[in-house]
């Protein structure tokens, strides 16, 4: 350590001018570093953000209740209801960065148009029957398809069914918040449509593999507004098979994962969510992964262990945990699991913040 | 013009000086640009390659012919006929750029592995029964298909079946020779795989809309080495569909087209070659459109008329022609027809060349 | 409005009922977004920052003393006191995202070395006589200069002369903390050197306009640690001279700017800050301007009046001010006026959430 | 080798029917691949440009004497002579892809405005007084700069003094000649004009070390239209300083050299020519290095003798030499050498055909 410059008289009268001192700074509306370098700069990420788990057989009670009690429409837009994670006490927020909410709609119902700076995406984790319109494009929802609505662009849902449907939202909303970066504007109240085609006209035009319109103006976001599950599914399935067979494709073994891109690019679906579906083989654990930045898991089907850190969750099917940064995460399927996630790592990516270690390096 | 500063005394005189110069130059091996300035730099290009057209009446009998007569093996390695252009001539280029050839290969027969510096492509115009095996992933090769080998990636061909198949080779030799950029290398005289599935593991792995495996290193040029005619074929239908229902798509009235991509990039899916396919709707006329580069168009079904400049040329199923630089070019189907199309675009737009003008502009 | 599915008996019921729902979400840790969706996503950026003026005549006593009474060293590691955001209670942080702290260092006195994921940079008021030493590079600061430590780059400071010596931080600590990307690593007690070049090694390689040095692996982020004020001021009264010549250049009539960048890419400086120097001409006033994503100014040289939203401040040599996220900015200087600016633009501009508005467009 | 499908009759019998099918392949304009295929598909490049040096004491009284003869002005646009590679005969060019010429403006001559897609710029070996007008802001020409006139802007010099002066051109007039990409136009026969600064405008927004205007829209290609000997040279001197202190930065021992780069992108500063400086200490002999493709040198000072393959040169200043593609290059320079050298690398890099290959790998 480098000599001080000055020569304490006495303890007391010493500890009397540093208060003095830190009563000047703070009327001046200043802050030492030297008394909370340890709290602003740890040595390894220490989140407030906790480990929290959240039962799809408590969410969607509440969800239907509110269905019945709660009208959806102008002004609070949307009938969402948000995981707050009790580290993050007073905010809905699931992580730092990340939103996660079940939306729920009833029959016939209808949620106005509206568009925001915000990044969105919906997954569907059971049911069908419902229809977001994205810019005026009416695209299917369907169980274990991922649907976006990449920041400014107008959407809408409708229900022409009987039947009430749940999905949840993620959104970077508290990132947005954070940056004060958000922008957001009403849209008419009437429905843009109510069509309820099969396919949207984005899918029609984007969801063939590597296939590029040539005739269509090179987008800003992804053009693609609809994964299906019926294509994450096999391509899953084709991760195991190469396994079974000897070849490379798995991320590790009994562990099958992809990532929904924007095939316009071949990055990240959304600019600032990361969105990937995982396979476990009956009888994987996976190998304790550290990421640097936040994320939610949905479990879409099966059962497991989750392991984040100190705390262990028996998972089932629609179940969410939220993983804060740099959190040791494992999870064991005895019977197999699939499970959704999202994650802020395009935001560290971009910023070359991003880091990983995996138990086993 | 700035005014010279000689004064000349005699023309005569004047010549012979000037002739003396130039034979000064010739023998220092230097060469004046005022003398050569417009064929160097015309106001716009004045291409040596011509518009021609190859029949497949004419290329088919031919490569059966080269079929019974020679084999195909080591040294030669490939059983493939080059469209020379004539203007052209002493080369086997379609184009400055572009070398296209059809290739053939008899029942039972093998093609032996090489790798080298040069990008390439198969077209399959008719038929099925033939494997390409790239860097030991055997990649089935059917009607309609586009199937990839990019730059020193091993590969080799081998026909299981009774039958004898002719496709479309593309590749960018004559580019890769006027840089001086090539390099080759022969592999093993053995196959690699006499595997015959019906989807290759890139095309498991890569070939889903808009979906990357998580597990599998970013790779440095295309993953996928098949796009299937399934694929192509509905994407080029759902444009001229959603034209039908009045919604943006397709090219232009009646003229749809896809560009097979790179699944990580989004890019072109080769880095030298530009691959699309067109489909006019019966009653089409293309507007006539000028394009930097050069390009080779194969009809895959259909029949039509096609203008290039002053030339006018009945084209049918298989026939090939090559479109010089800037050439305007327009085709007419009055019965409707699906078109093939390679060009070096990405070089000129890697480079800042590209350039595009149509006649409606 | 969507029609509401339920039949409200009587409000006091219904009231019940909500209330009785709400206490349920807080049980399993949810939030409604219908309840909190504006103060989520307002229309326009709501921030809690507020504008906010720190005087130099008062920052540098208080620096001063407290250099009298609290030693430098491991630990604490920096005698910085930061700017606190009276919007932003209980933390020491300028904006959301910004860090900024005056940093005092006596005669003599050293620093010791640590590296850290946060992107640091200092710049100089006033003075001279003190090296940071940059990965054992020892780097000048002088007056007007900027220097630059970027993520994980080890650093530390030491103070040869007879003078202290005070100047500003800027980092990006809040934004590191609040993503929990943060890694702090303590590098040897012992100082890596304590030479005390005029020009650092990554000056004298990288520091000449528009010149790479072939033989140096191309950098992960900016290789020069130096922006000298020289040419910061030369650069700006180029801008004014071209102005005054007729010629574009300036940002706005009387208004030169300059950004600090990255030699080796062409962008900002720094992954997460952007850092510029204005020149405003006397008697220029600035178009009051919004721009999403905070920033913090320091007066360098001259003195005017600033206007943020509905506050002014006069402002002098050395004086700092915090502009929150969409507060529109204009600056008057009737005898003219020198200031640096640093922002968090470069975060919003990675994920597409830039925006800027002027009030004469 | 794969089973030949055929059986021969006999040896003569084959050959004519073999003879008979290349007739007909000639007739139909196909060529087959298996005669040619080493020839278009070598090992490794086998370039038909060849080493070769031009002497400057050649050179430049071949220029002088066409100064004499050769008015220059509108239709021919400049007196310049061009390297013609023997090993390319018929062109004008110095190797397959570039364009070398000396360049000679005599006392108060003037060479009219035109533009091109063509990219060039001026290295000036000895000599001032000369302006080029790029876009009409006049760039000075002194000894050891560098001047860039990127693609499609209007450029004209003029010699306001009473001496000549020569210099040498680079182009990349043979590849887009090449890829048929090249549009040509006159600007006015009048010059834009006749300011003769010390610095242009460009250079006073954009010549100071990593700093931007910021209110100066983004470039589509380097806005910096002059690299000035004195910071060349400055950044030279300073890595065989660094060397001496035992610190990295040079090519290889007694190796110095930079690139000159765009500075809005930190790329190379033309997009299709690479440039460089490189100082070579007294008594060192680089190391034989191969890269694909070609390059020209030119000796700016000093003297030294080039290994190319098995040729050798004596050079002195003014001297330049081609290198034709993965030809070996070696220099020593017992008294030590600076060298301009300018590639066609950023072509091959661009579409990853780059490589590269050192004797000591």
């Amino acid at each position: 350590m480098a000599a001080p410059t000055h020569i304490p008289a006495s303890a007391a009268n010493e500890q009397a001018k540093l208060s003095e001192l830190y009563s000047a700074f703070e009327a001046a509306h200043l802050a030492p570093l030297w008394t909370q370098r340890e709290g602003l700069m740890p040595t390894t990420p220490e989140p407030d953000a906790r480990p929290t788990l959240w039962q799809w057989s408590t969410l969607l009670p509440l969800a239907q209740r509110a269905g019945e009690l709660v009208p959806v429409g102008r002004g609070g837009e949307r009938r969402a209801i948000a995981l707050a994670n009790p580290g993050l006490p007073g905010t809905p927020y699931a992580t730092p960065t990340l939103w996660a909410a079940i939306q729920y709609l009833g029959p016939r119902e209808e949620a106005p148009a509206h568009r925001h700076s915000q990044t969105a995406f919906r997954f569907v984790i059971d049911g069908e029957g419902i229809w977001t319109n994205v810019e005026g494009d009416a695209v299917a929802m369907r169980r274990g398809d991922l649907l976006l609505t990449p920041g400014m662009h107008f959407h809408e849902h409708h229900n022409p069914s009987d039947r009430p449907m749940a999905w949840i939202d993620g959104l970077d909303i508290p990132f947005v918040r954070y940056l004060d970066a958000g922008f957001f504007e009403f849209g008419p109240d009437e429905l843009a449509t109510r069509e309820t085609p099969v396919a949207a006209r984005n899918e029609r035009l984007w969801g063939h593999p590597a296939l590029t319109p040539v005739g269509v103006p090179t987008p800003r976001s992804s053009p693609l507004m609809a994964y299906r599950w019926e294509h994450t599914d096999a391509a899953l399935r084709a991760q195991l098979e190469l396994a079974a067979e000897g070849h490379p494709g798995v991320l590790e073994p009994g562990h099958a994962a992809v990532r929904f891109t924007n095939p316009a690019t071949g990055g990240d679906a959304l600019t600032t969510i990361r969105c990937e579906m995982h396979r476990l083989r009956p009888g994987c654990r996976t190998t304790p992964t550290r990421i640097a930045g936040s994320a939610v898991w949905q479990v879409f089907d099966g059962s497991g262990t989750v392991h984040i850190g100190a705390d262990t969750y028996q998972v089932a099917k629609g179940d969410l945990f939220a993983v804060p940064s740099w959190a040791p995460v494992s999870i064991s399927a005895p019977d197999g699991l699939d499970a959704f996630r999202f994650s802020d790592e395009p935001i560290l990516a971009a910023l070359k913040l991003n880091r990983t270690a995996r138990a086993d390096a």
